[in-house]
C-alpha cells in the first residue's frame, strides 16, 4: 500500500504543488458537495481502490462510496461510486483520481479482449516491462484484473536470458547454468529462442521456460511439439487482437503483449458534482 | 533537470530493484557492446535527451550520441543514436530508457497530427491536466516539440474557474473579482462557459481567457464574435482529429485536447547490440 | 498542505533528531500539562495552522484551541492559543512552533505597515523571490495576510524577462516574442526596463506587464504616462517605508518590496506552560 | 556536505520547480556569461562556499573564484567571487545563491557586532536554537565565521533543564540526577535558573552549566560570585547590543542572544553579468 | 519517533516491496486471526514498542497488547505480547517485528550480562560507534535497556581526540584548545591516550575525559591514581566478560564495549498464530 | 548500485549529521594521510567495493587500492586495502566503512563454516529472511560470496505457503491451486509441511519445492524417498554446524539457516592511519 500512497502523493504534488490557486481565492470556506464517478463507455473497472484512495490522502473526511468492484464490467451511464466532502478536496482530487482509474481501466479493457479471444484455448496471456515508468505496480495490477496474468515484475525477480546473454556466456546450456548457481532456487528460468536449434539447447539446458520470439505459426507449432510439455512455452512478438487466437492455438501456455500497458486508451470517465 | 533525473531514477530501481539478476550471473565480468536505437515506424522524435539520461544515471561511462535532435520527422530504420559501453550497463537501461523515449514520440507525433490539422488557421493546439501522473514534466515537453503549447501546469500556476466555483461564489463576476484579489498579477484568469450568457458575463467580469466548453460550432461562432478579440477563446470538449479543423475555423485561438497525452500509443522503437 | 507537513516535519528533525535527551530524562512519564501562546508585542497574526500543526504532527492527541485568526492584530499580552496535552509533546514543538510562527507573524506585520502607507492610492505592494530558502510557500502565504499580494512563485510560473534575456534575445521585441511562442497562454510576460525607450519597446512588444527598475520618481511618472493603462505598471528597488507612498502617487500598480522576507524581524511571542 | 546539498537542492527546486521558463523561451541556446558578485554595503562574509555551491548542483561546467574568505571583513564595492559559464546556468543560481549567502552574511555581521561589544571581557556570544527552520547547520555556522561560539544543536545534543522538568522531576537535585543517569557521559548539564536559591540549588547537584535566566545585572553579579567558577555562567534574555557589555562585565562565561539568527537583515550583494 | 517509523517503514518495504504474493493469492479476503510472540529462551526484554509500531505501521486495526515492559527479564516460555487482526497484517508484519525486536532483546540480553560483572564496582558500561548501519537509534536505546549507558552518538555530538588528530594539530594540549574554542560549550571534550605521558598532557590540556586505550590493567591503575579525579576515565579495548571486572577494579569510570552492538546473537523469540 | 548508495549515505549521516566536530575543530586545514585495512583474524572477504564506496561517497579524492577480492580467504596481518586522501575524509569514512565491512566479513565467514559441512554432499546452504533490517541487499550478497545462495529476497518474489495459508485456504491443494493463478509464471512455489501427509499433498498439489520443517533426521530421510525428485527439497529449523551434516546426508537439495544473518560476529578489521 505504501508504494501506491507514493504513486499517488506524487501525482497530487504534481498537480497541485504550492496550492490550488482558483479553489483557495473562489472557494475560501468549506463547504459541502457531492460527487458521482459515471462511466460514459462500456468498461471493465479496475482501480476503484486507487481512486478512493487519491481523496483519502488529501482529506480523511471525505467518504466515498464505491458501488462496483474491480473487475465488474461497467456499462455507458453507470455510477462507480459516489462520495460527499468539501468542495475544495473534491475538486483537488478529481484530476488525479481520474488520471489515474481511467488509465487503470484502459488496462484493464483491453486485457479483458485479449483473454476473450483466448477462450476455450488453454493459453494466458501475461504483460511485459513495457509499462509506463513508475506505474508499474498499478499497471500489473490492471493486468490481473483483466484476467491476464503477470510475467516477471522487472530484473530482479525473474531470469530471462536474451540472445546478448547468451553470446557474452558462450552459449544457452553456459547461460543456464551460471544463472541457476546464482539465483534464489525459487525462481524459474527462461529463455529467449529465435528458432528451433535454439529451442532444443534450451531444452538441454533445463530451462524452465522457453520463449519463442517472434517466429511464424508453423514453427511456433513444431516448437511446442518438440518441447513436449517439459518447460513452459511463451510466444512474444506481434501479438495484436486479430492474431493471438491462432498464435494460443499453436499449443503454447503464455502469450506476452506489451500492448497491454505501453499502448493504453484511457475510459472515458467523469465526476459530476453538485451542492448539497 | 532534478526532477528529470527523479523519474528515471525512480524508473530504473523500479525496474533493476536489488540487481539484475539475469544478467549478474550470466555477464558477471565487464565487456563492451555496441547499441543503435532504432525507429521501427515513421514518428516525430522527442525524448532524445531523456533517453540519453537514462544511461548516464546508470553508468557515467556509456558513451551515447543522438543522431536526431527533438522535433525532427524520423522515417522508418533511421538510427536515431548510437551508444557503446558495459554489456550489463545498456542492457539495464534499455528497456527505461524506451519506455520513456517511445511514449514522448507517441505524444510529440500525435500532437503534429493535430497541429497539421490547423495549418493556416490562427488556432493553436494546446495540452490538458488529463497526463500520466508523475510524468507531466516530459510530456508536457512532448507536446511542445510536437508543435503544441501547454495549457497550466497544474492547479498552482493557472486559474480555471468552474462551474462548481461560480456556483460557490455567487457568479462569474463575484468568482473572478476574488480570484483577482488572490493571485500573482503575473497569472491570467480562465473562466468556463457553457452557453453564451455565461460568455457575456466573463468578459464583463474581465476574464483573460474564456473557455467555450463543449459548445457546437455554431454557439462557438457566436461566441467568438461576441468576444471580440477582448479576451483569449478556448475551446475545450470532444476534440479529435476529425473535428479539429472545423473547430478552428469558428475564430478560436486555442483548442484544447485532453487525447494528446491520456491515450497515448507508443512508437515502435528497438534498440539493438552487438558486440564489439 | 503537504509542503507545510513537509516543513514542519524537517524542522521538527532538525531539532529533535535523536531524541530531546532532557524531557526523555528528566520527565519519563507522561505528564498532562496546559500550555497557552502569548503576544509581548502588537502584531499581526500569521501562521496560527501552522503553529498548530507543528504539535499534531509531534502527537495527535495535544489539544489546540486558537483564539485569533490569521490577519487579526494581536495586542501585547494576548493569547494567541490554548493547548493541552502532554508535557514532552508540549516542550518539544514549542521552538519549532514558535520558530515558524514568529517568523510568519514577522513577515504578516511588516507587510501590513507597507499596506497601510499605500492607503488611499491604488497601488498594492507585492513580495519578491527573494525569501528564505525552504519556506517560500508560507512567507508568500504570510505576506498575503498582512494585505500584499504575490509576484511569482518561482521561475516556473511567471515570465521576467531581465536585461540578459533582451541581450541574448537581440531586443526586447525578439525577446517577448519568444516567451510569448513557448510559454501557456495562462501566463502574462512582465519586462524589466531601465528607462523611457526600454518602456516604449516593451509596450510595442505587448508586454502584459512592464517594471520600472529603480527609476526615479519623475521618470516612473512619465512611464506611467507613457503606458496609459495598456499594461500593468510595476516599480521595483530602493522602496521602504518611507519611500513606498511617493512611489506609489507616480501612479504604478504595482510596487515589489524585497525585504517584506529577505529582512525579517521575529515578532516576540511566548508559550507559558502550567501543571494541571 | 550533505546537509547543505540537501538545503541546496531543495531550495533550487522550489524557485526553479519544472523550468524557469523566461530563460528556457528568451534563451534557448547555450551562451557563455560572466558574473561577479558584488559587496553593496560592509559586510563579514560568510557562505561563500555554499553560494558557489548553488552553481556546481545546477551545472558542474560553471566555474566560481572566490576573491575572498569567510571570516573577512568586505567593504562596499568589493567583488568577493568571478564567475563563468553558460547564461542560463548563472540566472538560475543567482537568487537562490544570493538569497542563502545575504542571509549568512547577515548573520555573521550582526554576531561580529555582539563579539566587538565583549572585547576584553571574557565572554562570548552564543546563539540559540531560534533559528530559521531548516536553515540551522548554515545558520550555526554563520554564527561561528562571525567570531561567536554555538549553544547545542538541538534538543538531542545537550541538556537543558528548565522550570517545567525541574516542577516535573520534583526539584533541581532529583533532575540533575535523573539526566546524569541517562546521557552520555560527553556531555554536560546545563539547569535554567530564576533566582540565587535556584543557583545554590544548581550548584549542589553538579551542573556543569548554570544559566542565569532574565535576571538582573546585580543578582547576575551575585550568582557569579556564589557559583565561583564551579560550573560556567551562561546569562540568558534581553540582550542587545545596549546591554551586553553590561552584562559581560558582571563576569558571566557566555551570553546567549536569539536575534543573532531570528531577526536578521539579509545584506545587500548584487550579482552583475555581462556578455563575453 | 519519526527516526523509528523511517526504520520500520524501510524494513518493511525491503521485506514487501510490491506485495506479500503468497498471502494476496491464497488469503485473499480479510480473515482474523490471534497472534502471541512467545519467549524461547530468557532474556533482557527491549523493543517491545518497536515491534509494536511495525503492525501499526502497516495496519492500525491490528490490535497489540504488551504484557512486559522493556527491561524485564523473560522466561522461556513467556508470552510477551498478544495482538489480534487482519490475518494478512499479522503474517506480513511478522518477520520485521521479529528481526528488529530479536536483536534488540539482543544486544539489552548481552549488555545487562557486562551490567552485573561490574556491580559493587562503580564503573558503567557503555557502547561505542561500532553499530549496524542504519540502526543506531535503536540499538543505543537497547544499550540503556540492559543497564548500560551510551558514549557520544555520531561524530557530531562528542568530541573524541585520537592519535592522528594529536598528531595534526601539533600535540594534545594544542588539541584540545582548538577543539575547546570550535565546539559548543555544552559538550565535554575526551582524548585518547596511549600512555601515561599522554595522560599527564591531557590531564594539563584540561581534558574532561581520559580514555585509556588497550593498557594493560597495571597501567590503567597508575593513570586512574594520576587522574585522580580530575576528569572521567574510560578503559577501551580487549574487554570481554572475562576481562571486564578485572578493568573495573582498577578504578576507571567507564568501560566501553563495541562488541555490545557490533556482535549481537538475536534472541530467539516466536510468533504463533491462530484462527479465532 | 543506487540501494547500495542509500544505505552508505544514511549511515554516513547517522554517524556524521552536522559534522565530525572533533576534525573540524582540531583539523581545520587538509592534510594527506595514508591508511590500510589490516584484517586482525582470518576471515572471508565480502564487501571491499563497499567499503571503498563509503569513502567514494564522502570525498572523491580519496584513492583507494583495493589488494584482495571478495571470496578470498584472509590470513591475520594481511592488508586488505591502501588508502590515500584527506585526513578528514579518512577520518570520517573509517568507522562506517569499517562497520559494513566487518558485518559482511562476518557473515561470508560464517557462511563458508556451513559450506564447509557439506562438501561431498550434494545440499547447499541459503539464508531466510532473518536480515538485517535495511542491509538485506548486502547480507545476501555476503552469503554468495561466502559459498551459499540466497532464498527468496522478500515477500514478493518468491511463493512460500506456510500452516497459516493453507489453513486459510482450506488445504494444501486448494493454496497452491490459488498461488498458481496468481503469481507470475516465473516463479516456484514452495509448501511448507510438518509431516509425511503434508509432504504427500504437496506433491499431489504441484509444489515445486517442498519445506521438511523442524522434522527429524530419520522423517526428512522418508521424506525425501517419498519426493523422489519431483520437487526441491528445503529443510529448515534447528540447523547449525554440528547438525548441518546430518541433515544433508538425508539428501534434502537446500538447508536454510536464519543464524547465517541474524546472528553474526564481527569480524575484526583495522584501519590504521600514517601521515605522509
Amino acid at each position: 500500500m505504501n508504494q501506491i500512497d507514493h504513486i499517488i502523493d506524487n501525482a497530487l504534488a504534481e498537480d497541485i504543488h504550492t496550492g490550488d490557486i482558483t479553489t483557495l481565492s473562489v472557494l475560501p470556506r468549506p463547504r459541502k458537495m457531492r460527487g458521482r464517478l459515471v462511466a460514459k463507455e462500456p468498461m471493465v473497472l479496475a482501480g476503484i481502490a486507487v481512486a478512493q484512495r487519491v481523496f483519502a490522502r488529501l482529506d480523511v473526511t471525505v467518504s466515498f462510496e464505491p458501488l462496483f468492484c474491480d473487475g465488474e464490467r461497467l456499462q455507458k451511464g453507470d455510477v462507480i461510486a459516489r462520495m460527499e466532502g468539501n468542495a475544495a478536496s473534491l475538486l483537488q482530487g478529481e484530476r488525479v483520481s481520474l488520471n489515474l482509474l481511467q488509465r487503470m481501466c484502459g488496462i484493464a479493457t483491453q486485457t479483458a479482449a485479449f483473454v476473450q479471444e483466448l477462450e476455450g484455448t488453454g493459453a494466458r496471456v501475461v504483460d511485459t516491462r513495457k509499462t509506463t515508468p513508475g506505474l508499474r505496480v498499478l499497471e500489473k495490477y490492471a493486468v490481473r484484473v483483466g484476467g491476464g496474468t503477470n510475467h516477471r515484475t522487472g530484473l530482479y525477480d525473474g531470469v530471462l536470458i536474451k540472445e546478448n546473454h547468451i553470446a557474452a556466456a558462450g552459449g544457452i546450456i553456459e547461460a543456464v547454468r551460471a544463472a541457476r548457481a546464482y539465483i534464489p532456487h525459487t525462481l524459474k528460468i527462461e529463455v529467449e529462442t529465435e528458432n528451433l536449434e535454439d529451442v532444443a539447447l534450451a531444452l538441454e539446458a533445463g530451462a524452465d521456460i522457453i520463449m519463442l520470439d517472434n517466429m511464424g505459426l508453423e514453427e511456433m507449432t513444431e516448437a511446442v511439439q518438440l518441447i513436449g510439455k517439459r518447460a513452459l512455452v511463451e510466444a512474444s512478438g506481434g501479438v495484436n487482437l486479430r492474431t493471438i487466437r491462432a498464435i494460443a492455438e499453436t499449443g503454447v501456455d503464455i502469450i506476452s503483449v506489451g500492448a497491454l500497458t505501453h499502448s493504453v486508451r484511457a475510459t472515458d470517465i467523469s465526476m459530476l458534482m453538485e451542492e448539497i
